[in-house]
C-alpha cells in the first residue's frame, strides 16, 4: 500500500519499531516478494517513500494507515496491545486535520470502541471535527497474478459521512475501486465473513476427505466432479490444515467478541476444532504408511516438501507443515525439508531446519517423502521415481498404491 | 430427463404407481412448471414419452433410470423404501442386457451395496455380464433461466468401465455434457459435496446474520461489500431457514452412513442444528416486532408474503415458512398468506390455508407482515406503504426502523 501510493507521488512515511527494517527501507533494500526491486528502489531513491523510528514526525501527517500486526494469544485470544501502542503514538504525536484508518483485520467494534477513545483522550481532539476515523480492510492474496493492491476493491466504513468523503479521496490515489460502507463495524465484519467463507469450507472438506478415505471414495475426483456444475458451486481442496496469517486468526476474532454479545458462533468453533486436529491426522497418516513397511516414525527418515502454508510463496507462517514437523521430530522422527521459496525455517516448538536441495539421493534415503505444499516447481514425475514411500497430502503425485497414501 | 430424451426421439416409458399421473401423462395435461406446455404435448402425441402402472412393461426396456423419491423419516433417517421396490420391480421384470441408472440422491454406496443384491437376486443376472448398473445425480436448480437439463454437465459413475461407456451412449443423446467418475460412489459423494456446500454456507451466513442482528450491524451490506471482492468468495444469503428436496435433506444421508464407518460430521451436524433453529428464531422476531406495539402474537394478524422455499417458483416443499406459520398459528396468531405462484398449501401440522388476495386493504387488516420469500412481483414500495409493520426475512424493502424489523 505504501509503495502504491509512493508510486502515485503521495509522500508516504513507515513508521517502525524496528531500526533493521528502517534500514532497509532507507537505503532502497527490498525485503517484500511481492514488490519488484526496481519500483521499491524508485519511490526510495525519489523520496517519496522514506522509514523512520521516530515517532515525533507524526505531527507531520495528514494520513494515517495502520497496519500493525493483531495476532492471537497463546490462548487464541486476540492480542490488541500493537493497535493501542499505534492509537497512543498517533494520538501524542498528530496533529488537528488528520485522517486516521486501520486496516488490520479485528473484531467488529475495535474501531469505534477500542481506538477512538484512546486517540481522542492522548490527543484531545474529537472525531467528525479534528480528526476523521475508518476501518478499512487490507484485501490481499499472496501469489495471485490478477489482482494486487491496486485493482483489487476496497472496502471503506468510515465513522462519519465526512470521513469517507476524506478516506475515500486519499484511497483512490492508489486504488481503482473504494467500497464504502456505513460504519467501522460493517467493513470490519466483511473481511471476518470472507475469511470465514474459506476456513468453513476448508474444514468442510478435510472433513469430507478424512470421511472419504474410511470410504474408499477419492475426494480430488470427488472435487473435480462436482467442479462441473455451473451454479452454485466454489471448489475448495483439503489438506494439512490451515495456514498464514489471515484465515486461522480472522474468524476467532468474531467468536471472541461473540462472547461478548453472549453469543456462541456454532460453526467457527466446529471449523476450528476440524482444522486444529488436522496436523495431528496427518502425522497418524505418516505413521501409518510407515507401519504399512514395517518401520516406526522414531528412527526413520522423513522429507518434507514444502513448508510454506500455499504454493509459490514464501511464506510459512502458522502453516501446518511446521507442526506435522514438530509431531513427526518430537516422536524421534529425522525430519528434513526441501522448499525452493523458504531457505530456513524455526517451527512453533524452536526446532530449526534448513531446506535440503531436491536431488535423486536425498530422496532416495528418505524413507518417506511428504508432500506438503504443492509449489508449482515440484516435478511429481522426479519425485515418484526416486522416493520409496511417498504421503501425498495435495494430490501431486497420480493414483494411491501400495507406495503412494493419499489424504 | 423424460421430456429431453423424448424430444431426441428416444421411447420413453414413465412407470408410476399412481393412475392418476399416468393418465395426466397420457392425456399430454402437463403438470410440471419447469417444462412448457407444447414440448409436453409434442412428445406425447408423437408417442416418444408416455406412462403406465403396469411395471410388466419394464421387460420391454434397454435401460433404466431410476428418480424416485429419497426422503428422510421423522427422525432424519433415510428411507430407502422406495429405491429398493424399485429394484425389486426392475429385477423381477428386466430382460438381460440392460443399464440401470439411479439419479435420486442418496447416500454414497447406496448403488454397490443396496441396489445391486437386490437387483441381481430378484433377476438372477450378473452385474457386468448381464446387465450394467451405474449413478448418475439429477442436477437442477428450478427456476435457473441459463441452465437447463440439457446444458448442466451431468456426473456418472459406473459400477464396470463398460457400464460407463453404454451409460454415455445413452446420457449423450439427451445432456450436452458427461463427465465420467470412476464409480458410483464417488458419483453419489459429488451430489452431496454440491449441497452439503450449500448448506454449510447458508448456515454460516444465518449464523453471522443473528450475530450481527446483536452488533447492529446490517448483515446485507456486510454481504454486499464482502462480493467487491474479486477471488475467493461466493455469496450467500440469510433466510429463515433451508428449504427444497435437496439442502435440507441430501447432507443428512452423508451424517447417516457416515457413523456406519465410525464417524462423525461434525459440520453438517452443527450447520443441520442452525438451520433447524432458525424458524423458531424468526418467529421469536415476530413476537419481538408485535411487541414493539404493545401486541402479542395470539391474537394478532399475521400476514406471510411467500411460502415457497426460493423465488419465483411454486414448491412449498420443506418450506421454513410453513413451519413459522405453524409455530405462529399454535400460538394463537390469526395466519394468512399470499403467494403468486402457490394457491393453497397444508403445512407440516397439517394445518390448510388458501392463498389471498394481495391489496392495499389485505395489508392494511394485518397486525404484522412478515417477508418470507422474496418472489419478483412482490412491490416492496406498496407493501411497505401499506403495511402497519413488518418483518423482513429477505431485505426486501429498506432501511429497518421502528416499523420495519430486518433478519
Amino acid at each position: 500500500m505504501a509503495v502504491e501510493f509512493a508510486q502515485k507521488n503521495v509522500k508516504v512515511i513507515g513508521f517502525e519499531k524496528s531500526e533493521e527494517k528502517t534500514n532497509l527501507v532507507n537505503s532502497a533494500k527490498n525485503y517484500i516478494k511481492d514488490i519488484s526491486n526496481d519500483t521499491f528502489e524508485k519511490v526510495v531513491k525519489s523520496n517519496f517513500l522514506s522509514a523512520t523510528t521516530d515517532f515525533s514526525k507524526m505531527g507531520e501527517c495528514d494520513a494515517f494507515i495502520i497496519c500493525v500486526p493483531t495476532p492471537l494469544d497463546k490462548f487464541r485470544k486476540p492480542d490488541m496491545s500493537y493497535i493501542e501502542a499505534s492509537c497512543k503514538a498517533i494520538g501524542q504525536n498528530m496533529k488537528a486535520g488528520t485522517f486516521i484508518s486501520l486496516e488490520s483485520t479485528t473484531y467488529p467494534t475495535t474501531t469505534e470502541d477500542l481506538m477512538l477513545p484512546i486517540i481522542e483522550k492522548e490527543s484531545g481532539l474529537k472525531q467528525g471535527k479534528d480528526f476523521w476515523l475508518a476501518y478499512s480492510p487490507e484485501r490481499v492474496d499472496p501469489g495471485n497474478e490478477t489482482y494486487h493492491t491496486k485493482n483489487t476493491p476496497k472496502v471503506l466504513g468510515a465513522m462519519t459521512k465526512d470521513g469517507a468523503e476524506i478516506g475515500k479521496a486519499l484511497y483512490c490515489k492508489a486504488i481503482d475501486e473504494i467500497h464504502e460502507v456505513s460504519s467501522p463495524r460493517v467493513a470490519e465484519m466483511v473481511k471476518i465473513l470472507e475469511n470465514t467463507y474459506r476456513l468453513i469450507n476448508i474444514s468442510l472438506i478435510n472433513e469430507m476427505a478424512l470421511l472419504s478415505g474410511k470410504m474408499d471414495i477419492n475426494i480430488w475426483e470427488v472435487i473435480e466432479a462436482a467442479k462441473t456444475k455451473p451454479f452454485g458451486f466454489q471448489a475448495f481442496y483439503p489438506g494439512p490444515g490451515i495456514g498464514g496469517h489471515c484465515i486461522p486468526l480472522d474468524p476467532f476474532y468474531l467468536e471472541y467478541i461473540a462472547k461478548r454479545f453472549d453469543f456462541d458462533l456454532t460453526m467457527i468453533h466446529t471449523a476450528g476444532h476440524i482444522n486444529m486436529r488436522m496436523p495431528h491426522y496427518m502425522y497418524i497418516k505418516i505413521a501409518t504408511a510407515l507401519n504399512s513397511v514395517q518401520k516406526a516414525v522414531n528412527g526413520s527418515r522423513i522429507l518434507f516438501l514444502g513448508v510454506a502454508y500455499k504454493p509459490n510463496i514464501d511464506d510459512a507462517r502458522e502453516s501446518p507443515a511446521l507442526e506435522i514437523i514438530d509431531t513427526v521430530a518430537h516422536k524421534g522422527g529425522i525430519v528434513s525439508y526441501h522448499d525452493p521459496y523458504i531457505v530456513k525455517v524455526k517451527t512453533n516448538k524452536e526446532r530449526y531446519f534448513e531446506s535440503v536441495e531436491l536431488t535423486a539421493e536425498v530422496l532416495k534415503t528418505a524413507d518417506c517423502v511428504v508432500l506438503t505444499t504443492n509449489h508449482k516447481g515440484f516435478d511429481a514425475n522426479f519425485i515418484q521415481k526416486n522416493s520409496k514411500l511417498i504421503i501425498d497430502l495435495r494430490n501431486m503425485v497420480a493414483e494411491k498404491s501400495d507406495t503412494v497414501f493419499k489424504l
